[in-house]
């Protein structure tokens, strides 16, 4: 049987956790969230990158008319980039046709390590295709493991909950067992919050993520992370050239 | 109003969150469950060690007759100690009126944490005690820092779920507010699982930590470590000669 996994901190990923696996990085608040908007507004391709100053080397070799850099430092926009890290800022009209060149404190590390941890697919995990989400792993039928974000190596909120709602549909299914302690936790946690609109809305205003961002001014964009299902776009992480498009977990 | 924070390994520990305020060390399986065993049974102290060398030292120095050396490395017995980590060893007729010098894996570890992380006063929990514990903590009333032990610093499953019905028990008293994620992830998946002992004994045997010893031939630990309130001691860590008695949370 399929097992699903899930780790609550990028230190706690265990790779064999993920070697051939299907992994999805979960940084609800904001970055995954942004990157399913992004692909959803017609980005060509969003590429993430470690840090802001390979995300700048990146623009430059791919050629500035074709790229929109994006991102954040500790919530805070980026001297010198075209944009921050609020999906609402990702619209067809900043983003159709471009490359998002793209870099954030927590949640693009995810990605990189799932990958880096030889996991077969990488894809990412937001409210938004949470349904289309969970219905292409069991359509997959290959053992996931969830690589939550967190905040700075700390555990946060949203992303478990996230992660306990995809264990708990695809343990539904009856083609996946819990893999771990943590799938068992985040679960559980998920199932005593319920998952409708406004208790979702109301766990990340509570999460750690949710009042950091409070703090910023971006109160707007945690309701908008916490909308459910209204896109089926699945974003896959290519190795081969580093970027995230529009795509199918086989 | 008090907080009640929870980390879910020893080295999530923020000391921060313990400075000044009352630390619950959590190895239920099974150090602080034998802890509990050991006091109730009469030893007049535990001297927590943090390796069989530190331990075997501190025998010598006590006098052998005087002490009985406990623990273990890897869930198993270590040799030229007089007992391992099973509660079931630590009877009166073992440890009425010794001192029990004691040396395990994780649990005797997360306790000199909180105590090197200056916490105001260092208990530990087990579900022999929870509800004594939980009505001490809130007679105290002191912000309260849960320490779970976990395994070699991945999460386990039992540690969190006692953790998570002692946040509850405090929340529901009024006077504690959840003081971080990982208090409200306990919180809400200990919830989900129920406190009954049928649920308990299961919920420990399909965790990490009781699957483990399981594997080493020690289920009747699981049982008697889920068998709950069955006494009212409160042990307490005396940091002056760093031993545990039977105390008072003030």
């Amino acid at each position: 049987m399929n097992v699903v996994s899930v780790s609550l901190t990028p230190s706690s990923i265990e790779p064999r956790s993920l070697r051939g696996h299907v992994a999805v990085a979960v940084d609800v608040l904001r970055a995954t969230s942004t990157i399913v908007r992004a692909i959803e507004s017609g980005a060509e391709r969003v590429i993430p990158c470690l840090t802001p100053d390979e995300a700048i080397a990146r623009r430059a070799s791919l050629g500035v008319d074709r790229v929109v850099l994006g991102g954040e430092r500790g919530g805070v926009f980026i001297p010198g980039f075209d944009l921050g890290n609020s999906p609402l800022e990702y619209t067809p009209l900043r983003v159709s046709g471009k490359i998002v060149v793209f870099t954030t404190t927590n949640g693009t590390r995810a990605i990189l390590a799932c990958s880096a941890a030889h996991a077969a697919v990488v894809t990412v995990g937001a409210f938004g295709h949470l349904s289309a989400l969970a219905e292409a792993l069991v359509r997959a039928n290959r053992s996931v493991h969830i690589a939550c974000a967190g905040t700075n190596d700390r555990i946060t909120g949203e992303d478990c909950l996230l992660a306990g709602i995809l264990v708990n549909r695809l343990v539904e299914s009856g083609l996946f067992r819990v893999g771990n302690d943590e799938a068992r936790l985040v679960g559980g946690f998920s199932r005593d919050v319920g998952a409708n609109e406004s208790t979702l809305r109301e766990a990340l205003r509570a999460s750690a993520g949710g009042r950091n961002l409070m703090e910023l001014g971006f109160d707007r964009d945690i309701d908008e992370c916490a909308r459910v299902d209204w896109t089926a776009i699945i974003p896959v992480f290519d190795p081969n050239d580093g970027s995230i498009r529009s795509g199918k977990i086989e």
